[in-house]
């Protein structure tokens, strides 16, 4: 089995080719990239030389993963797919297509088998908060989520990490990935603004969680801040249920959900953290309450954290792959 | 006329001096702290000899600005009071007692009246937040409050600002002022936690924002995080009005708000960062926009960030005795 990762000089690529080594240790892999990092070595456990991203990368491939932006992503994609191979992108470019399924394995594993030679990978706060709370929108139904982020330097690429570490040693330095200083500073803003002042990042949580969860009704008001964090995006999040939730049943159905820790003993110091987090791919969940601020009772409060490069990506790229290989 | 602060020698009292010395200049500045600070020199634009807090330090004061933990304002409150001084306290301790008006001086002036010897500042964050949306408190009629905070090391006092210094330093080195390392981390914790799983800090918006906005209805649900930025805390924040609340008349409220400066240009990366709201008086509020996750349309969303040491707490304070000086 060979498989080519697209994009492997990046925060999201580099990762992708090590949890393949983890997960996937037998399979033969493949980094492209493009012209300018051709003859690069990447070393992880094993060694690879990045070749030229080429029409003809994909004549040898069975899968490709994805890890660029967009644009580049438009170029290459048709290409591989039409050499056979199958895509799992982590672009948003496909998300929404009707014929290409959004996956989260431990969600609709089910809507990878409609594939037509392209799966995407959500984004990475809404996988993030969509592991956190699956469980509990299984049991009580989420209406509405009301979502405050806190997105890790590394969620903008090496770039966001190079700005952080050169402005924590000369605040004086600008910066490349962000619109403002990030060292000591918060930014309300990740990704373009539509009509209405919501950014692109904010938007995806409810139009991606329609689909992974096939409720077209969810309704999510989300605001998007980046923070001076490497690694690990924390979500403060608010579930409005159809039904009337309990709070000792959630414990419950939290500490039995799929690829979620329960951390949550708040007196001992104990909830998820992005330090805590980091480098594993596990979503962490903790600070569950009542809501008291809805008179119904209907509400529950959390705050979570996850690695967005391993689970929020490059993690949940390879489970999906995963998955693919067990259905064959 | 003679002012004494005490606690002088912590963040919140050297900022008092400070904004002393700028607005009301010709006041004379008695500067108390515990035997431990007692003969230390504060230089701002006048000296200041630190003398040790006693029972007769007030003999010969107006009035007290008190910038003290609780179990040391217990202490000398009272003593201070009978010695006819007027106290206005920053600590938590009076906030919600009867007796003590609980005052924001843009929001309401008219409680000050009411005092029997001490007023109480608000908690940073409620001041924060209460100025960014009063305005349209006034107009639509706040009913429910949904807010994640994003705040500063240094509402943990000096030691805060220096565990973060150390930390970017040698990450080694833990933390005196946070449960956690604070550099490149976040922490859903500030204040113990009560048997709901709210921490303090949470319970102050709505408790301090029923009294301030005589609203006893008031409902708010809070998670405040602390987060490795040294100045100004931001807050993402969901209002639901009692009235369906109009989005341009909003905007023309906050540009014309007291105590508010309206940042919102999103595309042109105009909105409030700690970096830009950092040592100056007045709250930005931007990130304006429609709840789209509120389907009756009652909801706007925001984003706010004021420097919590200056309108969160000595700005703040010095107001309070501006309008009491005004009302003589």
């Amino acid at each position: 089995m060979k498989i080519a990762v697209a994009g492997a000089t990046g925060a999201v690529g580099q990762q992708m080719i090590m949890c393949l080594e983890e997960r996937l240790p037998d399979a033969e892999v493949k980094a492209l990239a493009s012209l300018r990092s051709a003859g690069k070595v990447l070393e992880f456990k094993k060694k690879y030389v990045v070749e030229e991203l080429t029409e003809h990368s994909f004549d040898d491939v069975d899968y490709v993963l994805g890890a660029t932006e967009n644009p580049i992503t438009a170029q290459w994609a048709p290409l591989a797919v039409k050499a056979g191979a199958v895509v799992i992108d982590n672009s948003s470019l496909y998300r929404l297509d009707e014929d290409v399924p959004l996956v989260i394995p431990e969600i609709n594993p089910e809507d990878i088998r409609t594939h037509h030679g392209i799966i995407s990978n959500p984004n990475c706060a809404t996988i993030i908060a969509l592991v956190a709370v699956n469980a509990l929108h299984r049991r009580w139904h989420v209406e509405r989520m009301i979502v405050s982020t806190y997105q890790a330097v590394s969620g903008a690429g090496l770039q966001g990490i190079r700005d952080l570490e050169n402005q924590i040693k000369d605040p004086s330095i600008p910066s490349v990935a962000f619109p403002h200083p990030i060292a000591y500073n918060l930014i309300p803003q990740i990704g373009g603004f539509d009509a209405e002042g919501y950014s692109s990042e904010e938007r995806k949580m409810q139009n991606e969680g329609r689909k992974i969860w096939h409720h077209e009704k969810l309704l999510v008001n989300c605001t998007c801040v980046r923070v001076p964090t490497m690694r690990s995006h924390c979500e403060s999040i608010t579930l409005q249920f159809r039904d009337r939730p309990d709070l000792e049943e959630a414990r419950e159905l939290l500490k039995k959900a799929e690829g979620v820790v329960y951390a949550d003993a708040p007196s001992e110091h104990l909830y998820p953290t992005p330090l805590m987090t980091s480098d594993q791919d596990l979503v962490y969940v903790g600070r569950l309450r009542e809501d008291i601020s809805d008179p119904l009772k209907h509400s529950l409060v959390l705050f979570c954290s996850g690695d967005q490069i391993r689970k929020g990506a490059a993690t949940n790229t390879v489970q999906i792959l995963e998955r693919l290989l067990a259905e064959k």
